[in-house]
């Protein structure tokens, strides 16, 4: 049974790629004060993250081969993990501007630091820019560059259509219920969380390893992105129901104005009176009239509700998974590590 | 010879392109008013401008060819017009949202319009990634298919670098003239315009008609890449000594702190008491200072040397375009034609 990638191997990874992305910019005779810019943007915004997608790539190679990497396997499928870093850093430091964030990993945003402001735009471009350059340099021997290339591109779209509809579903200073609804919700958690989070690395190393059909990417679609909605529903029950002090901080959907899984589920089975109190109090910037919505949810009993659908769904995707056939390159593992490391989590 | 291409027929083309690009939004389920936003994006921030990137690529293909493009030769040339039209759309957004800009093309600009904001970084990205959901629908067959997307690539990332130059070398907030240096000026001119407004349409042509080599391709760079310096440095100097009745606006480079051509020789130029001045009146949002950084400018001869750089420059790029060797597949006419719309231009 193949065991897991170590955080600090992978770790280990990181300053060759941030020193080839560099290169490139000093082989254009970048000046000095823009490099040390883009090297203090590179290491504030690229590690120092929960590395949870980064190491599923060579984590998804460990299962799907079921027998240790090669040093070069490691390497490459880790340089692959890195790479579905630097996409986050991107979508990260871009939507921490738009979303107006304060912090990001305990520091201030990266558009709040010291003279970034606005700039932090050209930085985030600047970030998934290093991901095509490494790319390149690292892989157009391989048989399926291209694959890798349309595969970050087609996920950067996907995670962009999701973030589009977000910022237009819940505009901060707009509150609106009307604009909720379940349908767009599913949107939302599928292309602005899914498809990057969970499809993406799995993706990358059937592509890498060469296991990757139209069949074997289809069943590993089919299972990971239901995985993912789970994931962020799991993450809005957590946000309301779970423990401050397991998970680290309050949560802030409900003055937030989120369209999250526990506001969507509360519209369908609310009274008028209920409707009403939703409507006054959802998105207001005021404790009182969060704990208005607090007592709502309790009384549609969304906890237990929640429980129901995490049963149902968590039956649904094992079943899957036990489908699954391994001849044709995939593995049961990729899925049920998945699985194990989300199912019933507290934080 | 070759003629021209006729703005109404490459305008023609537009539309179906942003009808596939909406079309794969759709085939996602996107909700419909995340879709009418995003094509009211696509409608507003493309078709418009002046189009000469994008019609410089078809140019280029009857230069290349010495004879009429067929039809097919004229959609596939006409579309990579575009997507040099889309690549500029995702920066101008972009940019405009950096600089605080107020108008684009005699609107305001898209994040200043109603309900828009900082969504316009989202939006920028989605004009961006329409480039290669383009490329792959129309291109994947092309026996150069990676190297059109490679050069975008590339093309999209000395553009960044060219962007973060600019933006850490004369931010408007902080006057220092000690930031500014003729070397600094002449990489942010070279990688914020040169390489996507001159080079790109170029290259994307030769490599679309498979007569791109290292060759050609080197030897179109050397003649476009002080042709496209040259274009923004006389775009400096018409700021301040254009006619604002012929140009149809009057120049703020002054006022908004810009490392200009015009103030990088005034720098090497100048005594400590024109220097002096200059520290105190550049980059002041008041029309009495201005007057004085004229006044110097004046003092200075800056007119008569951007004249005598002019004639410099324009001989040793006719010297270049004279030397091309026309066996090897790139044609003189290429390049003339580039230099005839902008020699001693008065708009």
């Amino acid at each position: 049974m193949a065991t897991t990638t170590k955080r600090a191997d992978f770790e280990a990874i990181f300053p060759a790629l941030a020193k080839d992305i560099l290169a490139h910019a000093k082989r254009y005779n970048l000046p000095a004060n823009a490099l040390e810019w883009f090297e203090n943007s590179l290491n504030v915004n690229v590690p120092g993250g929960k590395l949870n997608r980064g190491l599923s790539v060579p984590d998804t190679g460990l299962a799907l081969l079921q027998k240790p990497l090669t040093d070069e396997q490691f390497e490459h499928l880790s340089i692959l993990g890195w790479m579905t870093e630097l996409l986050q850093a991107f979508f990260l430091v871009s939507d921490d501007i738009m979303d107006g964030s304060i912090t990001r990993r305990g520091q201030p945003c990266w558009y709040r630091q010291e003279k970034v402001g606005l700039i932090a735009i050209n930085d985030a471009f600047m970030l998934e820019s290093g991901i095509y350059m490494i790319l390149k340099q690292r892989f157009r021997s391989h048989p399926a560059y291209i694959d890798l290339v349309e595969l970050f591109h087609e996920t950067t779209w996907q995670t962009e259509l999701g973030q589009l509809c977000d910022l237009i579903t819940a505009p901060e200073d707009n509150v609106n219920l009307d604009n909720f609804s379940m349908e767009k919700y599913m949107f939302i958690v599928t292309y602005k969380t899914a498809y990057y989070s969970f499809y993406l690395p799995v993706a990358l190393a059937l592509i890498y390893l060469e296991l990757a059909t139209p069949e074997t990417l289809k069943q590993a679609e089919d299972i990971l992105i239901p995985l993912g909605q789970y994931f962020q529903i799991q993450d809005d029950y957590l946000d309301n129901f779970g423990d401050p002090f397991v998970i680290g901080k309050v949560g802030t959907d409900i003055q937030d104005n989120k369209c999250s899984w526990l506001v969507n589920q509360a519209i369908q089975r609310c009274t008028p009176e209920q409707r009403k109190i939703l409507d006054d109090s959802y998105g207001r910037k005021d404790q009182a009239e969060e704990i208005k919505v607090k007592a709502v949810f309790n009384e549609l009993g969304l906890e237990a509700l929640y429980k129901e659908y995490e049963e149902k769904v968590v039956g649904e995707i094992r079943e899957k998974i036990a489908a699954v056939d391994e001849s044709k390159g995939l593995k049961k593992e990729v899925f049920e590590s998945f699985l194990a490391k989300i199912y019933k989590r507290t934080k």
